[in-house]
């Protein structure tokens, strides 16, 4: 009896916050600019129905009394009793003054960064820390602080394993990235396509790829991102821009990569935790897999100069219609300062500063105020370039200013764990890359639904990982296939 | 305090419903297909916990406190002791029982309907008839049992007053229609527009009347309706046929009523039932009074004539050009079966047919089963059709099957308003129809705010009505607009 109440509850709560998702989806696309503020009642009252069944007492006797011998019962055991133990070991007192010094932090950030002014950052900076590990201490005393943060957007994923990782990738990039630095760079593709045009491509491409149009949607907004708000309706965005298709063209299959994901979750189980996406990392292995791995590939640009000269026609400019011209143009490598709009092999060492700055602050080993000379540093080492000003340094994330410490992480984890399913489905199947050639995606998708999307939170992340691919080295999956892809564009090898 | 305490609660019901209303709204433009079950589950959440706040105990004591000397608080203890003690007096399983007749209701109508039979309609009918009448007991045995029903849509109005009303308005129109019939037929305007032209007029036209963009939007859907979702949110929508130009467009006007009623509406009463509108009557005068006594208007033809040569251009054909032609195209009068295909003077006697036959109904002088030949009898005797079927008839509109008796006065004491809020504009501001000639309906539109939006549901309507345009009577008012406007166009006079 207890299974089923608790059950209804958590449905309840799952049905509150499809709720507060449309209206989020809503805000970024179609809600008038006056309605700001009806809106923002309106979010804070469903956070607040939500939060109040989230810390429902009856959960802890529910809890209690679930039957360790079915799966589900157990992995809910074990999703539902941390985020509740989490929620009653912060005292509010704390989680008041963690709202506040959220929302102040924010505002100094914005301050700070247009000024490119760290000092002007540091004390908010600092009372996010501090409060920060005050509530780790409370969560979880005996375990590293990084670990206990990290567990909210990556249960299951070790500092230890994130440290190794991380180490290795970086030694593997930094040769691959001064080797490519050497050589001749390839071309961009920068022709200019009506927006009305990209419409229809996007569309076009998303469809290709699986995204299910009568349970779901593709609009504009002023930034790309995909919501899913329950079964039957997932609803992606892009921003699209006349001199850029195919950086448009790759946030739009990025968005699908996460939303083929949200499709394909487990419904059955509502109400169980076991219906939800794994992790962050999990989730932005699926953008990464379908952004990276298939559409930077050879066999896809095929597919996108066929289905370009289809959907523009007269509007076609000659280099989409020319399939290594849109293979160069999607594997340029360039060393940069900002981490949104770096490439795919750079991209990961931009995280790995961040991680490393991170982990520093939270072992106690980096001071605050020496975050700038320190990323400056690294950046340097790493990647080569040295921010000129700390707006492009230090500053340039949104991240700390909201005290979403241990977030970065699972960009890099995403790009991990597609290498090591790309490099599974090759052998899984044969036909892969002949399909895409045709725009034929279904067996990779298949693929993902069964081992990765179907099975919902039932695991953490890197059991369920390992139950899909076996014992691999991610690192040397990823390694591997950029140096492979990329490096032979490049002319250079290993 | 307990006033404080109330506006906060009904604050929040306010809002939940305001959520209700945008997935409302969602659902019938972007909703994708897929997600009828999820929003089936949010919808019955959202009107569960806004049902709980309704019906909260605490109100009982909180209606008990408040202070008669403030109005405010006085329409308060009015609006919400009306509604409370309805839920209060109408047992739980006369609802759940309600409830359960409705949607059997509305499944048996569909099918009665599509069969043309009403025998199949009727034991659903005699349910919701009986149920109806148990309810209306329950809320208050000794006032006429229509008066009741009535009061959920228009609180204020008595049956004798709609009775006298209807009876004269009915007597005035019927000689009006005969007289009409015997004329030539003005002619209508069948000119094909380009759907995306249709929709550039239909917004200049909205944005023109006083519609705030940033405020509200409109948007495609199957059905055209407007939904006021709270402050700085109020949402029309459109539906647009390539040749049905003026029919499309008349229906965003109607629509763009309703929304501008819902953007002056008094914000700053949040919480006392004060910011709602009036009626359902009231809300009708305002869609009503832009759709018919302004854009059936012969200044409203000639500044629609010179806005669609600016908006369509090219594509404008010769009789939209024209205003002449529009202004008669706009007052074509037809005798005809159907109610929302019916024309501004027969629209009314539709009405009166339904509030005539509901009234024996609950007076108890009509049995179910002679309702298609009363029907039938009050269409020839007053507009001179016969229903060949009863599909055409008595089964033609949605409404009994819902259980939704006395709705249906509410359109035609819409207009009755409507001509009266037209006549006193007239003498109140001079420059009320040159203003409109060049497209200016800022005065209008002032005049409504002052002395009907801002009012909110601080008076009752006929109190409202009355304090607006003083000891009127609507039914000359209406009949005298009817004579002069179409009357002199069909060349016919009193």
């Amino acid at each position: 009896m207890s299974w089923n109440d608790l059950v209804a509850h958590l449905s309840e709560i799952e049905i509150l916050d499809g709720v507060g998702a449309t209206l989020g989806w809503d805000e970024q696309t179609y809600m008038p600019k006056k309605a700001a503020g009806l809106r923002g009642s309106q979010m804070a009252l469903l956070s607040r129905l939500s939060h109040e069944r989230r810390t429902d007492a009856r959960i802890g006797r529910w809890l209690e009394a679930l039957d360790d011998k079915d799966p589900v019962q157990r992995a809910c055991a074990r999703n539902l009793g941390r985020v509740y133990r989490r929620e009653q070991r912060v005292p509010a007192a704390l989680v008041d003054k963690l709202a506040r010094a959220r929302s102040e932090g924010f505002a100094a950030w914005i301050d700070a960064k247009a000024a490119s002014d760290w000092q002007r950052f540091l004390p908010s900076l600092r009372t996010l820390r501090d409060l920060t590990l005050e509530r780790v201490r409370a969560i979880d005393p005996k375990r590293h602080p990084y670990e206990v943060l990290l567990e909210e957007y990556d249960p299951g994923t070790t500092v230890e394993s994130l440290r190794a990782m991380f180490a290795r990738l970086r030694d593997g990039l930094v040769p691959l990235i001064d080797a490519i630095a050497k050589q001749k760079q390839l071309a961009a593709i920068d022709a200019v396509v009506p927006l009305e045009a990209q419409w229809k491509l996007s569309s076009a491409v998303a469809a290709a790829l699986g995204f299910d149009f009568e349970g779901g949607r593709l609009d504009r907004a002023e930034h790309p991102f995909s919501t899913g708000q329950g079964e039957g309706d997932v609803r992606i965005t892009a921003h699209l821009k006349p001199s850029d298709l195919l950086g448009g063209l790759g946030g739009t299959i990025h968005e699908t990569g996460h939303a083929l994901y949200e499709q394909g979750l487990p419904f059955s189980l509502a109400g169980t935790t076991v219906k939800e996406a794994a992790s962050y990392g999990l989730h932005e292995s699926q953008s990464r897999f379908w952004e990276n791995y298939v559409g930077r590939s050879r066999p896809f640009a095929i597919f996108l100069a066929r289905t370009a000269k289809d959907v523009l026609g007269s509007e076609c400019p000659a280099a989409l219609a020319d399939p290594d011209a849109i293979f160069r143009a999607q594997n340029r490598v360039e060393r940069s300062l900002i981490r949104t709009q770096a490439d795919e092999v750079t991209y990961n060492l931009h995280v790995i500063v961040r991680f490393e700055i991170e982990l520093a602050i939270f072992e106690g080993s980096l001071a605050l105020e020496d975050v700038p000379a320190a990323w400056n540093e690294k950046y340097q080492s790493y990647l080569g370039v040295t921010p000129p000003d700390t707006a492009r340094g230090a500053l340039q994330d949104v991240h700390w200013s909201s005290g979403a410490f241990g977030y970065f992480p699972s960009y890099t984890l995403g790009n991990l764990y597609a290498a090591s399913f790309g490099k599974t489905m090759e052998t899984a199947i044969p036909s892969l890359w002949s399909d895409a050639e045709k725009g034929d995606f279904s067996r990779p998708l298949a693929w993902l639904r069964e081992h990765v999307h179907a099975r919902g939170h039932l695991l953490e992340t890197p059991e369920l990982v390992r139950d899909a691919v076996g014992e691999r080295d991610h690192v040397e999956d990823l390694l591997g296939y950029l140096w492979t892809r990329v490096g032979s564009l490049y002319g250079v090898s290993r």
